[in-house]
Formats: C-alpha cells, sequence, structure tokens
C-alpha cells in the first residue's frame, strides 16, 4: 500500500512509519520538525538521542533494506502539501502532523494559535488535496479521548443515538473538549466529519487515550532507530512523566486528588491499532470513529502503580498532590467504550507492574539526559485563579 | 454602556452600531473592509451605494449629533485586536467580523482556509483579550443556525438532556454543519464554551437564521445611512436575491426542489434580538445559546410569497428549480425551538406579501446597480458531482 504519513518524525509518526515500511509498504513521511522546535522552546528535550530524520531513514535502510521518502514541510503550507500528495498519490494517509500538548496550547494567545492554527488549517489543507487528487484514499486521523470531556454518561465511539420528544436520530457524540488543543482536535472531526458527507471521502477518527511506553518491534531493533520520549510539564504524558520522576528521585506530581479517570494505552497498541484500521478501511462517505485506548486508570491508580514497582526496583517513590494547574473535574463518572477496535483483532498490551518496570528499565539508560527543571508545572489553564487556599 | 463592534462595516454590524449609538451607548466599531474586497473580487457589489466607513460615521453624527469611534484593522491580527480591547475597554462585544458566506467557503481550499482562518483564529484573539482585559465583559456572538444542520429530531436551544443507559446529562447540542463556513461557526462555538469553562468569560452565541430585509429606523433616517445589501450567488441571502431577481425579471433560482427548511428573521429583528441579549448579560461562566430566528419556511413557500407579492405590484414572476449547487437534504424534518429570545420580549417582525412588497420597492430604488451575471449559482458544494442527469 502507498502510505504518507504526516507527522512522521514523531512519538508515535516515527514508530508508525517504521512498521508499515518493515511489513512492506511503501511509505513516504512529512514533517517540518516544529515538534524537536517546540521542545527546544520549552527548555527541555527528548529523554532518548534521537538523530535527524535523514539518519534514522539511512539506519532503517542499513537495518531493514527499505527505503522510507521524507519530505521537509508543513502541513499549514497548502500548496507544499498538495504537491506531496499528488506526487505520492497515497492509498492511505496517516495524519499525526498536529500539535499535540494541551498544555502547549494553554501557555498563551500565541501558542493557543499556533495550536488551533498548525491542526486545523493543516487539517483542512489535506482534506482539499485527498479530495483534488485521491479521493478514494482512506484517511486515518489521531483525535484523543480528550474530545469528549467527562460527561455524565457513557461516552460512546463517534455517535450516539437520541430519542429526544419522541423522534430518533443517531448524532454526533457531544463534546466537552479539555482545553484549546483538544478544541482544535473537535474542529478537525468536525471538518473530516463534514468532506465524508460532502465529498464522499473515507476517514477514520482514532480517539486516542494517553499514550505510554518507549519500544517498538521496530524500534528496538537499533538504537539509531529509537523514537522521542517526551516527559516535561508540556510534552511529557503522565506516566511516561511519573517514571521519569520515579528514576531520578523526584515526588511523582499528581495533580489535585488525582481522581481524574482517563483511557490508557501503549505505544504499541497504538500501531496496532493503526494498523488494523488501515488494513479495514472506513466506506467511501463514512466518518468512523474508533475509541482508541486499552484500559481505564485515575491519575493516582497511576501513580501508585509507578510507586509500587520503583519500590520493586530499589526506589524510594513519594507521591506529591500539586496544586492541580488545569480546570478539570477531580472526581466524575467516566466510562468509555471501545470496543470497534477489538472488534477488528486488537490485542491489548496491559498495564502492569512488569511494564512498568521495562519503562523504568529503559529510562535509566538515559536517566543523564533528565533536565529536572522541566517537569514541574508551569502552565495554569486559567491565569486568574490563584493556587489553592490563596484565593 | 461602552461597546465594540466587530464587523461594524457590514451589512447587520453598521445599522447595530447605530441602534447602540442611537440609544445613547458609547460605540467603538472594527471592521478591515474585507467584506467589500470579497464581493468586489467575486464580481459584485452593494445593491445599495454605501459611502467610506469614515464618511458613514461623520453623517450619523451630523443626523444625531453622536460619535462613533471606528479601527481599521483585523481581527486575525491578534495585537491589533487586544490593543483595541485594551484602549475601549469594552462592556460588550458584539462579534460580527467574520466571512459570512457559506458558498465562499465552497469556493476553493484557498477560500475554505480564509474563511476558517478568519473566523476562528480572530474569535479566538477574542476571547485571549476578554480574559486578559476586561474579563467582565459580555461577548455578544454571532452563530448561524446552519451549525444544527437537519436533525430529525427537535433542535434545542444550544443545549439537550440526553438519557442513555439510565444516566442524564445536559451536553452542548449535535452539530452537522452545512458548510465549512457553517463548521468554522461550530470551532467558534466549541472554543467559547471552552473559554466561558475554564476562565468564567460570560457569552451569549446567538445562532441566527437567515436574515432578509434592508431598512431598520436609524438607516432610514438619511440615505448616506443606508446599510449594505447583497443579493449575488455567494454573499446574498435567498429571500434578498428572490426579491431582486422579481425585479430584474430573473426567474427566482430555488435550489433543487424547494423543500429546504430553515429558520427566517427580518434584520430588523436582528438589532432587536441583539439588543435584547446586550441588556441582560450572560452570567459569569455562562455560554448562553439563543436560536434566533421567528419563523420558519421552506425555500419554496419563499418563492412562492415573492412570486405572489412581485405579481401584485405588476411583476411577471417566474420560479425555476436549478440543479442544487449544495450537498443538501431537499425534504426533512425540521422544528427548531426559538423561545429564549421571545422570554426576553423579542416582538416579532412576522413575513407576509405586505413586508416583501416593502423590500421590493427599496429594491426598485436601486435596480440600476444590479450586476446580474453574479446571481446564478457557480459554486458547487463538490465539484466532482455532475449536475443531475449527466452522471
Amino acid at each position: 500500500m502507498r502510505l504518507l504519513i504526516l507527522g512522521g518524525d514523531g512519538y508515535l509518526g516515527w514508530p508508525t512509519a517504521l512498521r508499515f515500511s518493515a511489513r512492506g509498504h511503501e511509505v513516504s513521511v512529512v514533517d517540518n520538525f516544529s515538534r524537536r522546535r517546540w521542545v527546544h522552546e520549552r527548555g527541555s528535550d527528548s529523554l532518548t538521542p534521537i538523530g535527524a530524520l535523514e539518519d534514522r531513514i539511512a539506519a532503517w535502510e542499513e537495518v531493514s533494506g527499505s527505503q522510507i521518502r521524507s519530505y521537509e514541510g508543513a502541513v499549514e503550507d497548502g500548496d507544499f502539501l498538495d504537491a506531496v500528495v499528488a506526487e505520492t498519490r497515497p492509498e492511505a494517509v496517516i495524519h499525526y502532523g498536529e500539535q499535540p500538548s494541551a498544555p502547549y496550547s494553554m501557555i498563551s494567545r500565541q501558542s493557543a494559535v499556533e495550536t488551533q492554527y498548525t491542526n486545523t488549517i493543516g487539517n483542512l489543507n489535506l482534506l482539499f488535496s485527498i479530495r483534488d487528487h485521491v479521493p478514494d484514499c482512506h484517511l486515518i486521523k489521531l483525535g484523543t479521548m480528550g474530545e469528549y470531556g467527562q460527561p455524565n454518561i457513557d461516552i460512546e465511539e463517534g455517535y450516539i443515538e437520541i430519542e429526544h420528544k419522541g423522534r430518533k436520530d443517531t448524532l454526533p457524540y457531544p463534546k466537552l473538549p479539555g482545553s484549546l488543543y483538544h478544541c482544535s482536535k473537535v474542529h478537525d472531526s468536525t471538518n473530516i466529519h463534514f468532506a465524508c458527507r460532502t465529498w464522499g471521502l473515507r476517514a477514520t477518527d482514532l480517539n486516542q487515550g494517553v499514550v505510554y511506553g518507549i519500544e517498538t518491534d521496530e524500534t528496538g531493533r537499533d538504537e539509531r532507530l529509537i523514537t522521542r520520549f517526551d516527559y516535561d510539564e508540556i510534552f511529557g504524558t503522565v506516566l511516561n512523566r511519573f517514571c521519569v520522576q520515579a528514576v531520578i528521585g523526584h515526588p511523582l506530581t499528581v495533580y489535585g486528588t488525582g481522581g481524574q479517570t482517563r483511557g490508557f494505552l501503549n505505544i504499541r497498541d497504538t500501531l496496532q491499532c493503526v494498523e488494523l484500521a488501515a488494513a479495514t478501511p472506513a466506506d467511501a462517505g463514512e466518518f468512523r470513529v474508533f475509541n482508541q485506548f486499552t484500559e481505564q486508570f485515575s491519575v493516582l491508580e497511576l501513580a501508585e502503580l509507578v510507586k509500587q514497582a520503583g519500590e520493586h526496583l530499589g526506589y524510594e517513590v513519594q507521591i506529591d498532590h500539586v496544586d492541580n494547574p488545569r480546570v478539570e473535574k477531580e472526581e466524575h463518572y467516566y466510562n468509555a467504550i471501545h470496543t470497534k477496535l477489538l472488534d477488528l483483532g486488537l490485542q491489548p498490551t496491559l498495564l502492569g507492574e512488569e511494564l512498568v518496570e521495562s519503562i523504568v528499565h529503559a529510562i535509566e539508560r538515559y536517566k543523564g539526559n533528565v533536565i529536572a527543571g522541566a517537569i514541574d508545572p508551569q502552565t495554569r489553564w486559567n491565569p486568574a485563579k490563584s493556587p489553592a487556599g490563596q484565593a
């Protein structure tokens, strides 16, 4: 299959490119390296040492014999993206090429505008290029479970049947996004759904949970193939951050009570899900939505799991409840349906002490790289709100 | 009250500025004249002769003795908008400053991107400026009934109580926007709702129906105060377009069967609604949604009304069913609730033959200005779809 992967230099984009290349597909990647720039600008860096994209691609060819084509440019640049789509004529586009951090979107007006511009306009450009060059192409778009927020009813996969005043319809599931980044993903879903209804495009929106883990089958084949790993307050996802904190002897920073419950999945399962989606495309005109996670945990449960695993490995692990920098419910109902990917054959990699220990071991190799000052939360969702007790 | 009106040079923005100024409020307007530019670029122009903004403001001062302050610039320019908000310190912002045409958004990738950039980023800039300078300010935002689409259940005002698997919540009403313009309004609603939940802003989203009419109490006081009036395929709303077609002897262009049902309101009622919203602000943290229209009609019903009124005035009026350039349902259930503005005291101006005749009379004065070639639909929602019968 001819595949185009947007954001192919990123945490998930790079391992995805390797996976499809390893399976014999013809893979092209697009990236403008803004993730590297954003992380550096915030005074942080990937824990894992990652080479330049061209060097990683060369290493992959050496290891596997397979070639990956790369294009440097921004998805926001519609003419550039259009030329890439016209040239590569993909049968599937996997779109990771967005600003992926909720805290980043909440730093300032500028960072919020950059997030919504990069994400919404980039994705809109893509829809036109698919329509105009490869209308039969399957768009596989990374969304987020955070689009739904924490409603007091079960979260369904994209749609909900509503009975109202004696009539019925199945409509897009209502969204309560939790940051301006999450809002941008809702905007994307709205635009993609429109493009499917109006132009007959086929798309799968993967509403992904919080991803953890480092290694995949392909990135583990050579150290030069390792993917980036962020642990800072802006780009580090919670379990990855906790594992780094355990290794460097920093208390685990639980925001508020830690009762916030979310869906989680292993990076290996992200690849499985994307493969399953690609193998069974959406129908023409269909906007298909999968909730892509394997297990629900509260933040405090994760902290306790990391504490336990860390202590088995000889670390002293403390849990700190820090003032919550976000505006979010800390205790709430949460039950999100996630059966569609299981129905397609997803074999979940379940989180347990052993898995946490393997992540901790991977982190230990690079612990000298940790920039401890980048971990504590600085970005407040509502700058006008004083920390608790100081109102 | 100190009021800031974004898009104060437009069809609705200008009469709104006059109304609040006439009531003794301190009014500032912002515009970058992009509406004038867009219409000219499409080979059309306002039917009514409108002077430069500064000339109209000077005429208003001459007529009323009241001053209106103006700022020339784009809402997409965050630094400019921020400086205006900081200087004017509005108690209410009325935000009309968006690209308002569905067909314009469907012309090309460029026009779609321009629409979503202008609307979504402009509105996002505004949210930050309100948060940072005047957090207690009431944002009155023009949305559209077209955000909802045509679901098979009653359309509620912004929210719907959903009972699902034995649990209940009141959630944002699901949206099925009908163009990339309508998508941009959904994006705005998502962002504003987030800002209310997270920053405690107060906002009223006016999901407006299709507006018709020319004159208001204030614009009727002097010909130099008249507002713009568009009738072309891109910027002309349906009833205004039909009235112009009747006057110039062009068949009324009904798209498809004409069974498309929408909410409509008179331009005089737009002003009433905005006044009512401003007089009773939303609470801090509240994202209040009003469905702003007075009556539902199908497109064919409107055509028949115009035909009848036109024939009474001595015109020969023909109705043509042209191939629908849009992708939309032509026969569908439609029942949209619109009681909240009535509860606040809205006195609807109901549409009837007499009212159509008064619009026709107003058009007759300027019929020499009509550019007939700009009326027929050129912009197709799905360029790949051949006209009916030619597939």
